[in-house]
């Protein structure tokens, strides 16, 4: 019946408005998402969303402008794709299948929309384009597609101009757009408080190009007045730049964005084609934001036939004495050096390299104690003494260890530990030096026995002139990607393009950053919501190596550093459930989980893949509890984490199994924990429970609860 | 006495001039050619040139303009390198040592010269630099040094301000500067007419950025008013982007214009690093200008250990068929097609594809009669449907041959008759995609036996925004060829950036085009004077692959383009000796040379190596006539072409072996002979000649002549 009326309000609106030439309309399998295309006067294509009688996308007209080519024959001039449009045909058809991603949430994910293809023809430049709608019970995403022709056969894109008409001034939950960087603190405004806030939102950054005061990144979270859950992002972002969104906040409409080239072109298109999915999210019940699916579902099934070799890893590293403890990547201390010309063994050591091979064997041992995989060495190989900020080529060689790193030992001695060394490439920037040394470097890895490469491109791109995430740049990510994986390489690509569900396509995509890490919190700490929002934001299109554990938060405890991690320690424990990746980092020192052992016997339990999850409880930025049962086991883990201003959790173990009894091992904030004022106060409680039990557990300022459920045989 | 003389007057003028601070002195080992440098008040470093007692190079100044790095330091100023300079010091040196080239013109060559290295410091910065000026008895080279120091260590080249003062308005040989094209006419005009003149001589090209309308490209070659020959251009040119020069055609001042990247920055220098030298070849003999190493003399010697598979090389190819002949290079005739996805088993072809098996079998067989060592075919690989114009990336893969094009047969087929065939790389200027495959394709060259690779960099570079000539694009070429001899693989790099001297250094570089080459006869022609004026520009910076031997120079004798070749038939066979090259094609068709054997019967004999070179008579854009002696042989050929003027020779035998006779076979033009209304007459005359004799031989308009030297036993 609802249905039913739903559908007389949009005859009725259709009705109303005199200048639509020809609308379709598709709902969402559950019939609460409804899309509608139209063709407005002018032959202007539009669409707009509503969500259980709200309105989620106002009409909000779709196209591109094109650049005319250089190359282009005299006389022949370029039509924008933006209107004049006639619809030469349309199809509505159903989907409905379940697949089972190599690492996950859940083991199993169902695809099940129904779909609106529109074919449209541009008369005055005889081209046919189609704009597909694929709707969800939980939003939808839709994208351009360019059949190969005659009359369209290379294009330019000069600027997408995809619409996104908001249908109120919404709390948004917000990053500054930028073509270089994402690394930027979390925002929570009205949109029409974004301007106002723009300034001190771009905090420095080690290359960022922020483009418009009214600029955002996705994935955008909003929340409405009237209690819709609405994010903005897209999918499946191959051969083509990223896309940002500049507002209009007179009018709440945002605008498609897409970093531009050197030459300030978006993209250059070659037919058959088709653009990213640009999707939208919506539900009135937040926990339904985070267990989409939509994001993976709209994205190609797996392209690797063989995935034996990819797996969830739980990982330590020599990275967070150098990050927070202010130790140095490079070896020596010489103002510069040229690789291939320096002459490492005849210059003076620092001395305090940690990437040296007693430092790094000391991990391997702590990896292979407490049962995580393999050990991550930062400033193992030549090029770090001069690496950032020199606009340097030729800045690492990706196979030359320094002296004092013995490459062939240390792996040897891993592997008679059952751990393996985790690579690392640093870029610089500098995608040209890495693509040619990229054979070499994987063959090198493949040599001595790692699988899983952490990459960078910290600071400028090379080739000069390039944005992070133009086109050309979210070609080289993908490119490593496949590449890596024929070596047999997992990749976790930090200051990457963010992630748009690629990774069910390339499965050994397991990680990227993306967003602000736990580094910042040696750099003077992040919001204590961040880690609340991210799941919302940035996780939507992947997972992210946010590198979480630091049992140790007040950093000038054993450096001295003056910063401290916003999370009290029990904050820490609980990021392993709510932030969902399957490569974790217990990123602490080894000494400092020796002396919260107790605490730190969650970490060496949980696992980092997943045959289910229940988000029990979510609020951007203010709370997330989630259960996840381990891949292949009865094993439940429940983590909860909360912002600044802390939370009651009321946890109902109804997902247990009947007749079951669980060994309960809960890591709750301690009393009076506080992330500022005790963030190490935590009490760690055993029992057994069962199915039907209920938890009751409060979440400190900052703080969080991470529990285990071990069912008993 | 007249150096004393000389002496005096140089003192003179410097004591007339009262703002010089400091001056420092040094002759080329004859004492002909002297250059002061002196620093002017402000602390402006200046040098000036004159050859036997006149100027070459007024007074100018030295200096670079430095842009300062966004990555820098708050506070920290970039000062340029301009002004504010002080000596600390000057040295003095001589320097003389013959060496043996891999290939050349003569079997040694000696490197003879004076040196004067001043050090400069800019008190302001703290930063020293330094100048150091080779003077030789043909000319002098001159580059700027940045020692490393901590107030120097990077820096970003804004504008590097050489300049070359002129001390009149002279004659210049010269084509339109251009940040991607090298492929002009050559225009003859005085200096203060080249910016009426430009328009014109900007003609199409498939890329093109003419950067001011009085700027021309080095090598310039000049002629002053008093019958100096004055030649400008660069040795060396590594990391670093190509040079142009910019006239003030007020005061005939060129300054330095280099090709800058995308964001308008010229160069990115990490130090220790010295630029490329800028050279000034100067003489009163024509002769000497050709017979100059001055450029080879101010490169490094060779960096390749074993040069053992180095070797000049005569060849045929499958090409004069499309490019005069309008054959495609592609094997269908679809719109477009997608590297990896188009399954050209299933496409229909279009039956006209020269490279195919038969055809190149026809090649191979015409190449093992004549003694001809390798074939080049173009067309074989697959992506040439849609591989210009379009912003491809993915263009080409460089190792999927077509399906008519049979590689392993080929090549087995190429062996068992003692020929090889010459690989071919376009690249469409996509070097992006070139660099990923670049290692697949080499490996694939291995397996099959190619030993050389023609590339091409045709139309607009990928990474979009960069210039054929910028500091990337030369560092992507260089990077070729060193990638090239770790597979003991020869260069010859089409429309790269042209050619500086490197292939002393990296003697597997055999050829370049870098100028309009045979391919622009079947575009409408190339002027009579074209290659009377390249071996004077061009040429000084190393051998091009011209492509000559177009016998049938009347194209539409077998096809239906109506150019012609712009010279005789005899002048083709003169360009085997004037335009010297390691590599040189016989690029007719197999059907013409039969047409014309017995004039075929002298690119059979013509060596392509050589151990002595005399240039017996040489006028710029007019005439040359070069006797050449075949390495390892007591064989001498002569050549001369000329322009449209025709042109008698006199040619003294004086060269040969005392008391040794030679069988002489003269190729002349035949009466009447001319390249416009006759330019298939030609005489062939056999006589024996000795030493001492002399040969009075007459070109035809646009003509030329040949002869071999038989030395008997």
């Amino acid at each position: 019946m609802k249905r039913n009326k739903f559908c007389i309000v949009v005859a009725a609106m259709l009705f109303a408005c005199s200048s639509v030439l020809k609308a379709q309309t598709v709902k969402s399998p559950d019939g609460n998402v409804v899309l509608t295309f139209a063709l407005k006067e002018g032959g202007v294509p539009t669409y707009e969303l509503r969500y259980k009688d709200k309105t989620v996308i106002k009409p909000s007209r779709l196209g591109l402008e094109l650049a005319r080519d250089k190359h282009a024959s005299k006389g022949m001039e370029e039509t924008d794709l933006m209107d004049g449009f006639v619809e030469t045909g349309h199809n509505i058809s159903s989907f409905d299948e379940t697949w089972k991603p190599i690492w996950g949430e859940t083991a199993t994910i169902r695809n099940h929309y129904n779909e609106l293809e529109v074919a449209l023809n541009q008369p005055s430049s005889k081209r046919n384009i189609a704009i597909r709608f694929r709707v969800y019970d939980d939003g939808m995403g839709f994208r351009y597609e360019f059949p190969q022709q005659r009359e369209l056969n290379y294009f330019i894109v000069k600027r997408e101009r995809t619409r996104f008409a908001m249908a109120g001034d919404h709390t948004a939950f917000w990053i500054p757009g930028d073509y270089d960087t994402q690394e930027y603190e979390t925002q929570i405004s009205k949109l029409s408080e974004i301007r106002g806030l723009m300034k001190t939102a771009v905090t420095e950054n080690s290359s960022q190009t922020p483009f418009s005061p009214t600029g955002v990144q996705t994935s955008l979270q909003m929340k409405t007045a009237d209690g819709l859950y609405i994010n903005l992002h897209e999918a499946a972002l191959v051969n083509y730049p990223a896309m940002h969104l500049d507002l209009d906040d007179k009018n709440f409409v945002f605008e498609s964005r897409l970093t531009p080239d050197p030459v300030g072109n978006e993209a250059y298109v070659q037919t058959p084609f088709n653009t990213p999915w640009r999707t939208v999210i919506v539900s009135d019940d937040a926990r339904r934001m985070l267990a989409s699916n939509l994001i993976l579902n709209l994205n190609e099934p797996c392209k690797l036939t063989d995935t034996s070799w990819i797996h969830p890893t739980k990982y330590c590293g020599v990275w967070w004495e150098m990050i927070a403890g202010g130790k140095p990547w490079s070896y020596t201390d010489v103002l510069s050096v040229h690789i291939g010309i320096t002459d490492y063994t005849k210059v003076k050591p620092n001395g305090t390299h940690p990437a040296n091979t007693n430092n790094v064997k000391r991990y391997i041992d702590f990896a292979a104690k407490n049962g995580l995989q393999q050990v991550l060495v930062e400033g193992w190989n030549i090029g770090w003494e001069d690496w950032f900020g020199h606009w340097k080529d030729n800045v690492f060689d990706f196979v030359t260890p320094y002296p004092d790193f013995d490459l062939a030992y240390l792996n040897e001695y891993a592997h008679s530990k059952g751990v393996k060394l985790m690579m690392h490439h640093e870029t610089s920037g500098s995608t040209l030096n890495y693509e040619r040394h990229m054979e070499a470097a994987y063959t090198l890895m493949n040599k001595y026995g790692y699988d899983a490469v952490k990459s960078g491109y910290v600071g400028d791109m090379i080739p000069r002139g390039e944005y992070h995430y133009s086109q050309s740049m979210v070609n080289h990510y993908l490119y490593c990607v496949k590449e890596a994986a024929k070596h047999r390489i997992m990749v976790n690509a930090h200051e990457a393009v963010r992630p748009t569900g690629l990774c069910r396509t390339y499965p050994n995509l397991v990680g990227n950053e993306s967003a602000r890490g736990t580094e910042y919190e040696a750099f003077g700490g992040n919001a204590p919501y961040h880690t609340v929002i991210l799941p919302f934001t940035r996780l939507q299109g992947g997972p992210m190596d946010y590198t979480p554990g630091i049992l140790e938060t007040r950093l000038n405890k054993w450096c001295g550093n003056q910063s401290y991690v916003h999370t009290t320690l029990v904050g820490q424990l609980a990021l392993y459930l709510t932030m969902y990746s399957p490569l974790q980092m217990a990123a602490d020192l080894p000494e400092n989980y020796e002396r919260y052992d107790d605490a730190f016997q969650f970490i060496r339990d949980v696992a980092c893949d997943w045959d289910d999850s229940k988000y029990i409880e979510a609020e951007p930025a203010q709370y997330i509890t989630v259960a996840r049962k381990a891949k292949g086991t009865d094993n439940w883990f429940i983590g909860g984490k909360c912002d600044q201003n802390g939370h009651r959790s009321v946890i109902k173990l109804d997902f247990l199994d009947k007749g079951r009894k669980y060994a309960c091992t809960i890591y709750a904030d301690g009393p009076g924990a506080d992330y500022e004022k005790n963030p190490s106060a935590y009490v760690i409680t055993k029992k057994t429970v069962k199915r039907g039990d209920t938890l009751r557990l409060t979440m400190a300022r900052g703080g969080g609860f991470a529990v285990s459920l071990m069912a008993e045989k």
